[in-house]
């Protein structure tokens, strides 16, 4: 019964944590392993500072066994394996009303605005709970949630069998949109400046094109006979990502914005009255979602193994954090707690 | 048997001018009005010399009447009223193929690339000749394109009635894409800041408001109840407008690029991550859309009489594209060819 404590500042103490006895409607689970996103990065380094409230438990992406459930909790029992989908809908807001409760105009983030899941025992709403198969190892459950986050993407995009897609950027979510967009039989490039993830992508069969050293405009009309691409999924949140995005889709091809922009970079809105170009904006994900990212990660298909970097104890989770500082080198490093 | 030639830098002369015989595809037109277009005012001042020919005979928003047609012409007859969709795809590149040949990669727009309707006879393709109503006024014809320019953006946005919409821009396009989005059932507001513009929506029945003196995303936040507009038509290519068109639109809200932009602006991308905002760039129309447009004018129920603002003759080009200059109290002025 230990918890993280990020108290400010870059500081990680380990401390005791509350195991939280759940309500009627809510389920407590056992946490087996929880990724690090490159959000709790964020709030390591103090930059969220105005949404977490400290001393605070981070951690969204876990994977874990049912300990406790409450009295009107139904389809979850204890001993079940679970993962978490950490959003907290208002419920009663436009968006919420309108049935887009993932994109909730008050939106509460479970693992930012509450407590987190580096910890040992974690109690959520049982509406954010969902099974994994039995056989399916919880390393694999701490992976779901970015899986889904991808698999929202990739369904928003309305991509297709044949078609061609560029990921820009070839991180943890620009590696798994690429396969996910594989799997629906697209033809997949990604576009990284960064020589080990170029290598991790090209070693799990993903087509690379590294922008430093190649005109990605040139080789996206070369590859698409002159077209353009059907789809282009925007993962940087770079300037440079910005202003590539409209070069490389073809007339009407969709591009999906999946990072998170800190500034307003300038668009070439040019660009999408000349081939009428359509830019969807994806956050997060909606049940199925997560429904769809067990089902893949079930049917074991996609290499997701290779994906995690590292496990490393609840204890190590500073010196993780400071070692993923700048560091470009990681996939996705599992803290088992 | 005359036109009129823009011979660069704000030159309009009156000369001679053929009577181009059709060939077999082609439709000779004996022009009655022709609208002037922004795009024409661009080609005017020197702007578009890089796409234009001197001497050049400007203008593509005509009606007429048909005086000779090639062997190969069906459905058309000599002395039907018709109007002219001025566009000239490749029919080869990829957008052609996929069966968008108005986003053409290699489009050429008749009235800038070629000779256009600011003469006595045009002759164009048949197929980019559309049959108006014999009943149909010949001045009405001549607001067909941009009707149908509005048509195409008010079908991409998918709004339907109950909608509500902003449009940002209150001039001739602006004013249309309100009138057209209020056919279909929508509650429209228009936000412009130029006071004969505003003073002319109101008149038209259509709500305004104008950002120099009030806070329109206050503004259209309290008229939607805080959800936010259903659809944004961006109409006015100004920075202002790619600033304010992310800040009007509610969860999953549409906006539409109508707009030409001359530069690349800032874009909130982020307000496009929070909402799952979606952005559709749209350009000219397609048959359908000239169809949608001749429908609308014919059912006399869109106050198109009051859009024009003043009809000239041929002679008088040069003083009234002078006089439009900076004048933004002209509405849509037709030239008697």
């Amino acid at each position: 019964m230990v918890g993280a404590y990020y108290k400010g500042n870059k500081i990680i103490e380990m401390g005791p944590a509350e195991k939280v006895q759940p309500g009627e409607n809510e389920v407590q689970i056992k946490i087996a392993y929880c990724g690090i996103c490159g959000t709790d990065l964020h709030i390591y380094h103090g930059n969220m500072d105005a949404r977490v409230t400290v001393p605070h438990i981070m951690g969204h992406e876990c994977s874990g066994t049912v300990s406790e459930i409450g009295g009107q909790v139904k389809d979850i029992k204890v001993g079940d394996k679970v993962v978490v989908r950490p959003l907290g809908p208002c419920g009663k807001c436009p968006a919420c009303l309108a049935g887009h409760n993932h994109i909730c105009y008050k939106l509460k983030f479970l693992g930012i605005e509450t407590h987190g899941a580096m910890q040992s025992y974690w109690t959520v709403p049982a509406e954010t709970v969902h099974k994994i198969p039995d056989d399916m190892s919880l390393q694999y459950g701490a992976l779901i949630e970015p899986l889904a986050v991808v698999c929202h993407d990739v369904r928003l995009s309305g991509l297709v069998k044949g078609e061609k897609a560029v990921v820009i950027g070839g991180g943890p979510i620009g590696i798994l949109a690429a396969l996910v967009a594989k799997s629906v039989g697209a033809d997949v490039l990604i576009s990284e400046i960064n020589e080990f993830r170029l290598e991790f992508a090209e070693k799990l069969g993903i087509s690379t094109v590294n922008p430093m050293k190649q005109d990605v405009e040139a080789f996206v009309n070369e590859w698409t006979g002159g077209a353009g691409a059907d789809v282009v999924f925007e993962v940087s949140a770079s300037n440079a990502g910005a202003a590539v995005m409209t070069k490389l889709a073809r007339s009407r091809g969709r591009i999906v914005l999946i990072g998170i922009y800190s500034n307003s970079p300038q668009v070439d809105l040019k660009q999408f009255f000349l081939r009428e170009l359509k830019l969807f904006g994806a956050r997060v994900y909606e049940k199925e979602d997560y429904e769809k990212a067990i089902e893949l990660a079930a049917a074991g298909e996609l290499p997701l193994e290779s994906l995690i970097t590292k496990v490393a104890p609840l204890e190590e989770l500073k010196e993780v954090l400071e070692g993923m500082t700048g560091d470009q080198k990681a996939m996705k490093i599992l803290i088992e707690c």
